[in-house]
């Protein structure tokens, strides 16, 4: 069980290895939502998200004949990313699963910090399969992405960094996906701001969190259908006890809204997100009786989005 | 003459009103240039750009009488956002005198700040006429975008905080154009780091700077040719014995270049910035064996881009 002793020893682990991240705030964005948020940039974080900070967490949580091994997970996302960088940070070798169907520009990333990439079949079990013998094949330490306590841990500091930047905070959102992010968040906001609420959001189109928070057992991702395509993935055996026991609730709220609060943000703040990270504006925007006079720290996820490809030009151009 | 009096002064008078912006370090960036550079991110100012801070010191500095009748300026630019907005927060007039054809986003911009827009032919002459009849009819004050006192002063404290967040710098470096905001960052560092070298950056096709320095006198800008649109005016009187007595050099620089490290730091740090905030960290990756081993400051002056007009996705199409 991950407890807040641990996100405070990942944040002296990870310090100086990843970037102290700034908070800023916006006063037009105030005023539309009528509550003063402050907005958490992970996006400007090391890999461009959050997952740095997990993925450094747990490389450097090894011990050295463990590292000596190497790392390996399966992804296509940030923290395939997040992983290769760490392992090449301490000088091990990272083993990254990729589906063959994955984007080159993701290849190149990971490629570029050093990692070897083994290519499977895009199926949930050719993943699976191929990271198994992977891992057979090298004694690489599998690092999951999300249900993994040192991953919790690290994913926490976001929300310790940002409590002692805005200690006194009503409300801390994060966005939910595995709930990696979230279940960090939540067991830092209850040690450090106690009398404070936390509530993170989904999209409509993938909305297994909000579900299972209300059935009270882990409710599957089934063909989710979202822009926000960090979110898909079902919650963690290891994050849905922490997210049940410690976050209010789960807001949703809808991809048009999703890709207005990403455009609102980039025109008043100047600050690209991905669609991910523009969950949690998205849900307080379309919130305003519930939030009216609120102070809210905001975790921005992450901003590893292709300029050329915003989905509010897409949008305009269906 | 602006002392570091005045900046300190411009400091406690904006406080609050501006934002203190973040400074960001990029570790692969480092690695490319082969220097510690340290970006103070004025791209997330108020309105986009540095520009917010001179802005609001001059509202700020008038007396009562002189801020019932309100402010006036001649501007297309930043500058005009800023002085609308500066204007709106202490609840005065703002006459923004601007070209016929200047882009219908820049004057629904400055209106909604609430100023009022007088159109005038896109000439120089025109302008200024504009702009004199505009004040004998109002009684309103006008701020030049630069050659104004409480301007340099206002701009000088992007450098009084970088130099508060990171002391021990080599170089401080601002782009240059009228000269506003490194007169202002020349007086700063000075006084707070006098061992600290300042170095400017401008356009091979806007090098009116660094020929004015040569020369010893301020040589107009001529028929400018860059996509550093920010920086096409000439050296303002009040500016250039401030640059000619404190600033080290001016490294010019070609626009292939600007707009690949505009498009670097928007891969490398997730920071979108406008070509004129680029021509700093281009300059000094064009400059190997000059910054090897330094420790850089370097202002990013504002993030005022169209997404779906970046110059580096122009550029594969030409």
């Amino acid at each position: 069980m991950v407890s807040i002793e641990d996100i405070r020893q990942a944040a002296k682990r990870i310090s100086g290895r990843v970037h102290r991240t700034p908070v800023i705030t916006c006063t037009a964005i105030d005023g539309l939502a009528g509550a003063n948020l402050f907005f958490k940039c992970e996006n400007f974080q090391k890999v461009g998200a959050f997952k740095m900070r997990g993925a450094t967490n747990a490389v450097l949580s090894l011990n050295d004949d463990e590292a000596a091994r190497g790392v390996a997970t399966h992804s296509s996302g940030n923290h395939a990313q997040a992983l290769a960088l760490a392992a090449q940070l301490r000088g091990i070798p990272a083993y990254i699963v990729m589906p063959s169907n994955a984007p080159a520009v993701k290849r190149v990333a990971v490629e570029g910090y050093g990692a070897e990439i083994i290519t499977c079949e895009p199926t949930l079990q050719a993943r699976e399969e191929t990271l198994k013998a992977v891992v057979e094949r090298t004694g690489a330490v599998f690092v999951h992405p999300y249900d993994n306590e040192t991953i919790i841990a690290g994913q926490g500091t976001v929300a310790l960094e940002l409590l002692e930047d805005v200690p006194d905070l009503d409300v801390v959102m994060a966005p939910v996906g595995g709930g990696g992010l979230l279940s960090g968040t939540a067991l830092a906001v209850k040690a450090m701001a106690p009398e404070a609420r936390i509530i993170a959001a989904e999209p409509v189109g993938a909305d297994d969190a909000a579900r299972s928070l209300a059935a009270g057992h882990i409710i599957p991702s089934v063909k989710p259908d979202t822009v926000a395509d960090g979110l898909l993935t079902s919650l963690g055996e290891r994050n849905f006890p922490i997210i049940k026991e410690n976050v209010s609730a789960i807001w949703t709220v809808g991809d048009p809204e999703i890709i207005a609060a990403m455009k609102l943000i980039w025109e008043r703040m100047k600050i690209v997100i991905e669609p991910s990270a523009a969950v949690c504006p998205a849900a307080v925007l379309a919130r305003p009786a519930e939030v009216a006079g609120l102070r809210m720290g905001i975790i921005l996820s992450g901003g590893n989005v292709d300029l050329d490809r915003l989905p509010w030009l897409d949008h305009l151009e269906d």
